[in-house]
């Protein structure tokens, strides 16, 4: 697989499980509500890259560890200002609560309290989260009718892209990385089992 | 006082106790300290822009908040994607733990779980936060003989400046922001003798 995102296809993602086209079409007739997911997500996102700096401010190697969990914040703040602004200016507004079984259920898989296997895991997780983002970006920016959402969803796609291959790249780069193939063949297993079983909605990562 | 940061005089800035120039030159003899303390700082900065839209979404008025605090954590994690770049550049790195005794003792001022009166409160604290570190960006931006250093307090004062006219603006448009006024002039008292009790030391927010 390319590590360079610009390059990297669709069919290239090692996803188990595929969205079907019908699940863009079914979520994008509520925009409004899946803008308000995706923005709920950006922030999520956002807020993760921190306190896993917060958490691990150092695990050195992998040496690029601070400016790749900087650059994914800022990435993900500027999406989250961007989403909110297209919310915003469409007459939407941020709900006050935001559920998220599909993430919910990814950090279930996390082995909490045990150092640098927790650290593997959690970025793993993101990986997944940033994986199964990227797919369902592209599956929106083709079946979108509206050309101002299709060109964000159109960027968001390669921008996550980067974003998985760097929380993978990571994991695989710190010194404890043993066996994080194995661990990341397995995720993936679970992963697509996981999203399968969601319930469909206006959500980024509902079912259909 | 003008509402556009860019008039803004550090004479215009309503602090109760002034730190000397002293403080600039002794801080600026630990460069690296420094700026591992300022990328803690911006870290922590911008986790909370992004736990205040987490826990109040929506306070509504006012009609900007959202995008408010958005822009202040993008602006935030900018800052610290650039003081990581600085240090790494330098030799230095970002510590794995970061006490913040003036951070702590403000927040100690926060009427907690008073709902509408913490939101004031927290939005007060970081307000006086942002006004302190506007002083010292000032005073470290004359005092530095470093260009590029210089440089970079400079952009942060006038970035900083804005931030704390926000958060001030947002608590005085809060629906519930009956004695705001009222509230931040007790609290710029208690920041005067919280900063004058600070330890010396290579921190933005130590004492001399």
């Amino acid at each position: 697989m390319s590590s360079n995102p610009a390059q990297l296809n669709i069919r290239d993602l090692p996803l188990r499980w595929r969205t079907s086209d019908a699940w863009g079409s079914q979520v994008l007739k509520h925009p409004l509500a899946l803008l308000n997911d995706h923005a709920h997500l950006e922030k999520k996102a956002a807020a993760n890259a921190l306190e896993l700096l917060n958490r691990w401010p150092e695990p050195c190697p992998p040496e690029n560890w601070v400016q790749a969990m900087t650059a994914v914040a800022r990435d993900e703040v500027e999406h989250l200002a961007l989403v909110v602004r297209l919310l915003a200016r469409r007459g939407g507004r941020l709900t006050r609560t935001h559920a998220n079984p599909y993430a919910a259920a990814l950090r279930d898989l996390v082995r909490h309290g045990r150092g640098p296997l927790e650290l593997i895991d959690r970025l793993l997780v993101s990986a997944l989260i940033e994986l199964r983002s990227c797919e369902r970006f592209e599956i929106l920016a083709r079946c979108c009718d509206d050309a101002q959402l299709a060109r964000v969803y159109r960027g968001l796609w390669a921008s996550e892209a980067g974003h998985y291959l760097s929380f993978l790249g990571l994991a695989r780069a710190l010194p404890d990385a043993t066996r994080v193939d194995e661990r990341w063949e397995w995720m993936l297993d679970r992963e697509s089992r996981i999203i399968a079983s969601q319930p469909p909605g206006p959500r980024m990562h509902g079912g259909i």
